[in-house]
């Protein structure tokens, strides 16, 4: 273990990688509090990433943070989105890294959403062969998934994420305060991926989520606490198995197939992550179901709490001329595709989810399904 | 270990990583021997990565070689040379992938010197969060130091070898016939890194360099043989020790520090990576004796070596202006460096090394003498 697990009150999750195990710390207010960051690797400069929506809130505050704990606090100010997630954008933290002439004991704060998170630990895992980094998500899809299991990356034109490294960060620091500030859009986006952990690890917690999603849309503190609290602890558990995503990790995309698909197909940015996930979910559960493994009841019932989160459960047509083979070929592009046969994270109904591929009539049927329901 | 080891004929080297162990195959003939390439993960597709000096020389060979192996054997042909050692160059790797639409099990192999070897890993490392990689190391740089050990990595603008990763090969053959077709002044610079490992590790091995230069220079193999094998096994010593270079591993860039400053003052391409290091070399004895580490006898003797390999021993002028402060500027953007102090690579004559800093004024010194000496 990196530090000594020392709770600055609030719950706690440790993800346990061997020596690469950290914790995650969720309280309202941890932005605020400069022994928050204290144990971290020592270093003389420490430099935030985040970008020009979230500086405004939190940049200061964080640096007033920081500033006992290292003798500079520089930054860096990306342009905020999915569509800015490209290496041209990474470049200019290595621009700025290097220009402050940083060294390799250089700590990296992510300050920002999934985009600002994935894209500091890539460039932390690539600075100089890797340099440590602490992710302070301030979203609630960050917090509950993108910050946690050190998947980082970059997207290409041709696929999304498909340039990146796994790269634990010292830290994952969730202040469920600066969810206060996320538009009402970003907080439904969040919301999928919590959704998403109920039908492929906790029936439970789904029922949960259902019962409380008026509390959660309404921001309520203590239930935005389980959801985060719960959500890490899935998280954790299957990331401590299977870091690298040799089997078992891959269950955490569901949804994200079709969604991925989505995205690159709308062009990113134009449907949010979280968005096109929920939507996602709704076309790998009807396909879970044309593939025998749940019933009807089961789809209306996802498709329900997506609705409930306020996310789209409409696929968007991405080609006017032939809908499905647009699907079929972005989706053949994901990462999980091996020989060209497509993967997808399929749910049983009781909480488990299983890897499975389909025939490509019966996932088209599908699409063309979810296009118009 | 990944694989039986059971050699193809010639020599076998170990680095030993416990479950990222792999190893270093060494015979004349290797390219064309298909069995070479035996046990590898597997994989229908192999992507060739090389340039547009080596691809006319052995890419058909390399890929009759590989044939029996793959369902499909795809390449990609960067342009030659340092200056290319960039993103855009990377890109077009990553373009080839997606463009070919190849998943996470397929294998690249890195066909050319260090240069393509360093951007080939970085690939690996970075596509999809990580695909198996092959070293095919065709020039002695590269057979003896940068296709072993697993560092990756792209230039900057502002630095040498500062975009990158720590990513292990499934394994590096070293196919002694290609040497014949280097350059001269790709030999030289080859035998610059061989050198190093004399006054670092192994004086026998200096003295035995000593007295087999010319037959190292007229390419004899059973000298050529020895070489690679020796510098290779003091590598693997090393790295195994020292995997990320937290410590140890950073002994094996003594003339780094003065030859990267080199590299990058001159234009990246304009002194090879090998020249510049056997001029570094001398540079860092000279430090050494004025550090009161060696005397000045041992400072002619590297200095001989060196310029008995082919290599310049007479530093270039970076600054007309004040060159001095331009070698300082450069050297405190190596990654040895910590909080703006430089850490050079020191002999002790006795075939041990030492990390150390040392004053401006000192440094500045032997960097005047070397421009002149």
């Amino acid at each position: 273990m990196r530090r000594d697990l020392s709770p600055v009150g609030g719950e706690q999750v440790i993800i346990d990688l061997g020596e690469r195990s950290y914790c995650i710390d969720i309280a309202a207010g941890l932005l605020d509090r400069a022994d928050a960051f204290s144990g971290l690797p020592s270093a003389s400069v420490a430099m935030i990433v985040t970008n020009d929506t979230v500086a405004p809130l939190y940049l200061e505050r964080l640096r007033s943070s920081l500033a006992p704990h290292y003798r500079t606090v520089l930054h860096v100010v990306l342009p905020d989105g999915e569509a800015f997630k490209t290496w041209e954008t990474l470049n200019r933290i290595f621009d700025a890294l290097l220009g402050a002439a940083c060294d390799r004991k250089t700590v990296l704060f992510a300050l920002g959403g999934g985009v600002v998170g994935d894209m500091t630990g890539f460039a932390a895992a690539a600075f100089m062969r890797g340099v440590p980094f602490v992710q302070v998500p301030t979203t609630l899809l960050a917090q509950v998934d993108s910050s946690v299991g050190g998947k980082t990356a970059i997207n290409h034109p041709l696929g999304k994420n498909m340039i990146g490294a796994f790269y634990q960060p010292q830290r994952v620091l969730c202040d469920l305060a600066t969810l206060d500030t996320l538009p009402e859009r970003e907080l439904s986006a969040g919301l999928a991926e919590v959704i998403k952990y109920g039908p492929i690890a906790d029936m439970a917690f789904l029922d949960w989520i259902e019962r409380n999603m008026g509390a959660l849309r309404a921001r309520d503190p203590r239930a935005m606490a389980h959801a985060v609290k719960r959500s890490c602890q899935i998280k954790a558990e299957v990331v401590g198995q299977d870091e690298r995503e040799s089997g078992l990790r891959a269950i955490l995309n569901f949804g994200h197939t079709f969604g991925h698909a989505i995205e690159a197909g709308m062009g990113y940015g134009a449907w949010l992550h979280g968005e096109a996930v929920g939507c996602g979910m709704v076309m790998a559960t009807r396909l879970s179901a044309r593939m025998g493994l749940v019933d009807n009841a089961f789809v209306e019932r996802i498709k329900a709490v997506v609705e409930a989160a306020g996310l789209p459960v409409r696929a968007p047509v991405l080609d006017e001329g032939d809908n499905v083979a647009r699907y079929l070929s972005l989706m053949r592009l994901d990462k999980k595709s091996e020989a060209g046969e497509i993967r997808f994270v399929l749910v049983d109904g009781g909480g488990k989810a299983l890897m499975q591929g389909a025939p490509d009539a019966v996932v088209g049927e599908v699409i063309a399904e979810s296009c118009v329901a």
